[in-house]
């Protein structure tokens, strides 16, 4: 047979999905997804917008379209910058993406040569690391803080770096946000350094608690690309996201857009614009807002009745997922086998690191189960922390099903 | 500012795109394109679908789905395929890709090394042109005769190639089909060889004369792909098509596909599956069928009237192009500046090239016109071909506007 690329060597599916075919089991609790909450779908009203699409401009809908994206949606998006960010953002430095997972592709493709020096955040995003990884970079890693990165050990990270990627609100997987003045410090080493920026914003509507921030990119636009997506706001299933990058940078995301799909799909993008132009957006994510805000409490709830207390957990302000670190002894990866047993499941913290660390950690997403399935499903976590903890003080004679290898 | 990765040196925006840029203004009578005829989508149906679809299984059709692609449709496809080419595809062995040129870039990565030989048809589809380029490879071309390419420079080419990429029925941009004969030598080639092959079939169910021909694939399916769309027997606008391959080919494929963009639209497959199961799809398809046969004889007529005598031209049994090329000492890039001028656009043959070759060649695309337009286009091109051929014998000092650089 012959041989595949070499890009390919190591390359695996990705862990979270492998756990989330174990999660399909109805009876298993699952803080494993990233998964919206289906109830945020809007589903009627993507209903009159497919039929209102079709009826006006069913050829235009189902023909081909330009690579760049529907203008009027790149226009929305514009708009949308203004409003909530204060950001003057022109249309035409906006690509529709499939997905903002295709952004990072398109952006690995355009920015990283083999061995270049990439620069995560650690723990970083797992989409990012399948994405870059095809494209063998030398990973380095920087530690985040509750406030946002080490800027120490960032300063250092950058020296020669090709490209920082990094996701400044509610991150996937800690939940933690970039501060004030992180994001101008961040924004400051950046123009010294010189290196290519890639801002990933994804939960950027999503905030339920504190005050809205601009974007870094906002500070620092040359060299920067700022990704978005619908998927958290209208829905994923559309596969709708974008990036917003200026120049060069876009004339080459572009080129590499159209070799990679040609352009993203037509009805999909007019489906949504429509649904965007004729519904009240602002209420339509305010009710996204409080249902996630109010299942994250709910989760932050249980976790103080139930989790032992010297495992810590973030306290985000927005998004979909908190990060707990776990007391030394414990293994994330041991606890899920027993987990899993008695089902409840989450994503172990190795998954989200370039390094190899991380054991200790686990994420645990809030959005996608009401709160009194958060209630038992963090009860029975507890009880397994509880189970490994005491099986992992024991002699190995009595070795406890589950928490071992 | 930083550098870009060395994949995007010299990476061009499509020169098709560009063209139909120029095309956009209405007067123009456009033979440039590759677009399916608005007149064959089945407005009315999708729209039945779509409701039926939000209706029963909004939620589904909204959520992030399964990377492999939704199940239902795969099945259809693998049907598809017994019924009409008597061939047995097992469901798993199909991924759904975000439209066939994602399938090229996912076939690209999997498989292509920078300097690795890949063959490809001369003249070869721009789409896989582009797609594989930004992975580096080593081209090869073999000449494409009226039945399938030259099998001596095919044998020769294929020594230590790493994939050999051929679209084998009403090819892009030629029209030409690979004989009955010359798939068996094919298969056998590729038998002896070991390389890996991708077998691109956007056009086969659109056959409006000849007989049906199962592909390359079925007669050597190992370390090979075999390319499936939607775009031209639905729609395009929902970036829908396939990937047939096996074993580790799939598993590899799979993985590069969670990384471009997770998984394919979940509404548009759901939808398109909904629309072929309560629709008459032979019917559908036979309607297309039937009017783009009308179109291409429409066409050829046009050309026996009016084109030189001395301009050869394909004869396609289905398809969307024509391939025409043209008398020594004639450019089909200075034809074409006199040609818009004129009002009348189609693509110049050296983009489907990747030896710099082709200057003499031009694709005609018969698909997005009615007759009466096709008529007076093939009149106006026919036209500008006399002003070229007398441009051409003139001495410089009366140089005409037009067909000189």
């Amino acid at each position: 047979m012959p041989k595949f690329a070499e890009r390919m060597q190591g390359a695996q599916r990705s862990f979270i999905r492998e756990i989330l075919k174990v999660t399909a089991d109805p009876s298993v609790i699952s803080f494993a997804g990233g998964l919206p909450n289906p109830e945020s779908f809007p589903v009627a009203a993507i209903a009159a917008a497919a039929q209102a699409v079709l009826a006006e401009s069913g050829a235009a809908a189902l023909q081909y379209s330009t690579t760049e994206g529907y203008l009027p949606l790149r226009q929305w998006i514009a708009a949308r910058y203004k409003t909530k960010k204060g950001m003057d953002v022109d249309p035409g430095d906006i690509l529709i993406t499939t997905g903002s997972q295709q952004a990072l592709d398109l952006a690995a493709k355009v920015l990283i040569n083999a061995g270049d020096p990439v620069v995560i955040e650690k723990p970083g995003y797992l989409g990012a690391i399948q994405a870059f990884s095809l494209f063998r970079p030398a990973w380095r890693s920087v530690p985040l803080l509750d406030d946002g990165p080490d800027l120490d050990a960032l300063d250092a990270a950058l020296a020669g770096a090709q490209l920082f990627y990094a996701v400044t609100s509610f991150q996937n997987p800690s939940g933690l946000s970039y501060s004030e003045d992180k994001r101008a410090a961040v924004a400051a080493l950046l123009r010294r350094h010189d290196c290519f920026f890639l801002e990933d914003d994804p939960y950027g509507e999503l905030r339920f608690a504190g005050r809205d921030l601009p974007p870094v990119y906002a500070q620092r636009p040359e060299n920067s690309l700022l990704l978005g997506t619908f998927s958290k706001i209208a829905a994923p299933g559309f596969r709708l996201g974008w990036i917003v990058a200026q120049g060069e940078i876009m004339e080459r995301l572009v080129i590499a857009k159209q070799a990679a799909d040609l352009h993203t799909g037509s009805l999909d993008q007019m489906l949504v614009e429509r649904f965007l132009r004729d519904n009240d957006f602002e209420a339509h994510v305010e009710r996204i807002r409080t249902l996630y805000g109010g299942q994250c409490r709910a989760m932050q709830a249980s976790i103080a009745r139930h989790f032992p207390k010297d495992v810590h957990v973030t306290a985000p302000e927005g998004g979909m997922f908190l990060w707990a670190t776990l007391p030394d002894g414990l293994s994330s990866l041991k606890l899920l086998k027993l987990a899993v047993e008695q089902k409840v499941a989450f994503v172990p913290g190795a998954a989200f690191h370039v390094d190899g660390s991380g054991d200790k950690t686990l994420r645990l997403n809030y959005s996608n189960a009401d709160e009194a399935t958060i209630e038992e499903g963090i009860r029975r976590l507890a009880r397994c922390m509880e189970t490994c903890r005491s099986a992992g003080g024991r002699a190995e004679a009595e070795m406890q099903h589950g928490c071992q290898d």
